[in-house]
């Protein structure tokens, strides 16, 4: 075949061979990228409008249809990151059909297919958390920000030890591998917990604020937290220095980020107001955000921080309602994306009790689950000087693990300190925990808030 | 450095190394990506408000905040694909200054960058063509498709005949080179042109309706004349079956499209009304748009053309303006990343007459600038049966060659048909065809239409 040599969109070829196949194969990994992208919309649209019609969240929904396309059921959205080779991949097999693909470009083709569609994905959730930081509000969060930190220590303390002394005393663990198992209990997932409460309409209520603004805390505790164990488990000691840097940068970077706000406001709109060609308002926002982003990337605390950080910045400004409106179709193309990877990055083979090797894990995922819904849910009761709130739904806001506690059960398995029944029980206890919150929220929020329990705790506290 | 080890965003690893190794780079490519996106849209912004300024359309600023940025100046924004390699990116520079990555890991950090902002930048031209469909007007395209179809066989035929021609007698090349250049100088890019005419307000003039149609059906015979000059090269005789397959689809896929355009339009209309979570209207269109997008590429035309016909098709409907504006932002923020690659992979080093080498280039390049614009130009007065018509602007509006020229000089490169001069002349012919379109075109339309002399060739045709 001819064509697949000769239509080549990309730019320029140079005269070696190497970057000849790489612009040779620039339209096949176009085109996975599209088949992609098309899937993962369906999966999502379908998978939102039937968890709506259900009524539950649309979120729930979005991740079902990722766990529908992905290594679980179709394989058409799979990642190399996952494991996955070229040959699991259903949309390479169909970009096979109708190119002739050499073996080796099949596989880099798939490769670079699968990053791009994770970086399309990262971007998603980096977009979220500006949209996030957009819907908050930064006084209502520096009111509840005591609460929100005295929520998100408890939530890390309550299960960290709890299924550290769990694993140690009723499942005779060793130490380092409890301890590591522990840790993953702790770190909520922002992306999931905040996007259900922005469906549920809470994300502006007392106990949105304190969810969201614990769930950042918690993510810098988590990063913490991740440090001091990793090294723990690689040399046997913590590495102080690391830890100090890392918290002092962490807060430097918070503070930071809400001072600037107070100045770099009034700049943005002077900008913005200056500039009159098409996306005068959004680029600037977005050079704003992925900069933020960057930075907090850059001083190894995650990049989803900083565009949070961002959004709460711009939301002082005359400019926001505009800029939300302007974000909203970027969030709604791009968000998706994020949800349907994390379903479908999932493989519940792991959850097949049939398979015998897979029994040791469940009983012990069945503990941690237990360990991390009850850890997260009695946070809501750390909440002081708060009437009215509604204990219940701030703990269960806290429930959704995700990214950080599949890091935890990666670099543990990488390490060599987790054997594989704690490694697959980690990632049973992520799926639950990130797959049962949406629908526990939607309950938990249907609640009455316990008035009179509320006041009593207020004036104690 | 233990946290470039550690702090790892993508979800999880195996026990592999290589995998291991992708998890552990993810975080950098992320940082990567966003600081390439915060550059891009700094040059694009600068750039485009800049060029407002001085009245000429923000797309020239945008090119030309490209060439800063690229691999021309400051090497901030640079390819693979166009030969770059690690140690050529400031970025990547910036990056090794942050973490500790080793030698193996840049290269493979700066590839994936690199990969995936010209996929972002592929994705940018898809938003655009799109766009540029739903503002244009089926029925005014198909009552000037005579007219454009003219136009874009003129076009073609004009430069090919004298740019080979020119070659074979003035500068005695061989007949396959001159060939292939002749070539070169046939592909109009939609991209550049449409998006200027959009700037100036005359996408829906008559005028526009007939460039944009030239150039899809022009942008189709560039990618015939391709199949034939390069297996002409390549073998030495013509492969005609491939030519008619490309002729065939190429109709099939355009006719089919505005049949299908006339059912479609109601379902489109019915679904998005029916769904009711986020993204209602924009997920549904663009499963549409990266469908047509994706078979477009699938049966060998550009992917380009499949959003332009699914932009035409959704234009139809009663969602169009709500659609509109949604589509804007999305634009906003991926269109920019077209055009500053673009410019960023221009290098202006082959315009400098000090390098001896670059010389015989040079005074070819002359010619083939001066067979590229005329040959364009006179399309302009092929146009029949239209009073009051801009011919100056019609010919100008065809004047940018583009990506389809470049594909030429890179195969014509790698086959080995075209020496160092031939293949520098082409480039040059393309960055010059390129950034002369916008300011002639702004100039082409401020001059009145030649009524009396479109009249009296009205009556003539």
């Amino acid at each position: 075949m001819i064509f697949s040599e000769l239509i080549v969109n990309s730019f320029w070829q140079s005269p070696f061979l190497a970057t000849t196949n790489e612009a040779e194969n620039a339209p096949i990994v176009l085109a996975g990228v599209l088949l992609s992208l098309v899937v993962i919309y369906l999966a999502s649209k379908i998978g939102g409008e039937l968890s709506r019609v259900i009524d539950l969240p649309p979120v729930l929904g979005e991740l079902l249809g990722g766990v529908l396309v992905g290594a679980s059921a179709l394989h058409l959205v799979v990642f190399t990151e996952s494991g996955a080779a070229a040959a699991d991949s259903a949309i390479i097999s169909v970009l096979q059909l109708i190119n002739n693909i050499s073996p080796e470009a099949v596989t880099e083709i798939f490769h670079s297919q699968s990053e791009i569609i994770s970086v399309l994905a990262e971007l998603g959730v980096i977009i979220l958390l500006f949209e996030i930081g957009l819907e908050s509000d930064l006084k209502e969060l520096t009111k509840v920000g005591y609460q929100a930190t005295v929520v998100a220590c408890v939530g890390v303390a309550v299960p960290f030890a709890a299924g550290t002394a769990g694993l140690l005393f009723l499942f005779h663990a060793p130490l380092i591998p409890a301890i590591f198992a522990g840790a993953a209990l702790t770190a909520t997932s922002i992306g999931i917990t905040s996007k259900v409460l922005s469906e549920l309409g809470q994300l502006k209520s007392r106990e949105g604020q304190i969810i969201v603004g614990a769930a950042v805390i918690d993510d810098i505790l988590g990063i913490i937290v991740l440090a001091v164990v990793a090294s723990l488990a690689k040399t046997g000691e913590v590495d102080i220095l690391n830890v100090i840097y890392l918290i002092v940068s962490a807060t430097v970077f918070l503070v930071g980020s809400i001072l600037l706000g107070k100045y770099f406001n009034q700049s943005f709109v002077v900008i913005a107001d200056k500039l009159q060609t098409r996306g005068n308002l959004i680029i600037p926002a977005l050079i704003f955000a992925f900069l933020m982003a960057f930075l907090a990337n850059a001083i190894h605390l995650e990049a989803i921080l900083g565009a949070f950080a961002a959004g709460l910045v711009l939301d002082e400004t005359d400019k926001r309602k505009e800029l939300d409106e302007q974000v909203k179709p970027i969030a709604d193309i791009l968000v998706p994306v994020f949800f349907v990877a994390v379903g479908a990055k999932v493989d519940l083979g792991v959850l097949n009790p049939l398979v015998p090797g897979n029994r040791e894990g469940l009983i012990i995922a069945t503990f941690l689950i237990v360990v991390a819904i009850i850890g997260k849910v009695v946070t809501g009761w750390s909440v002081f000087g708060q009437a009215k709130i509604n204990r219940l739904a701030v703990g269960v806001g806290m429930i959704p693990r995700g990214e950080v506690g599949l890091v935890f059960a990666g670099i543990g398995a990488a390490s060599g300190t987790l054997d594989k029944p704690l490694q697959a029980a980690i990632i049973i206890m992520v799926i639950l925990t990130t797959f049962l919150a949406p629908p526990l929220l939607r309950f938990a929020f249907k609640q009455p808030p316990a008035e009179k329990q509320s006041l009593e705790e207020a004036n104690v506290s």
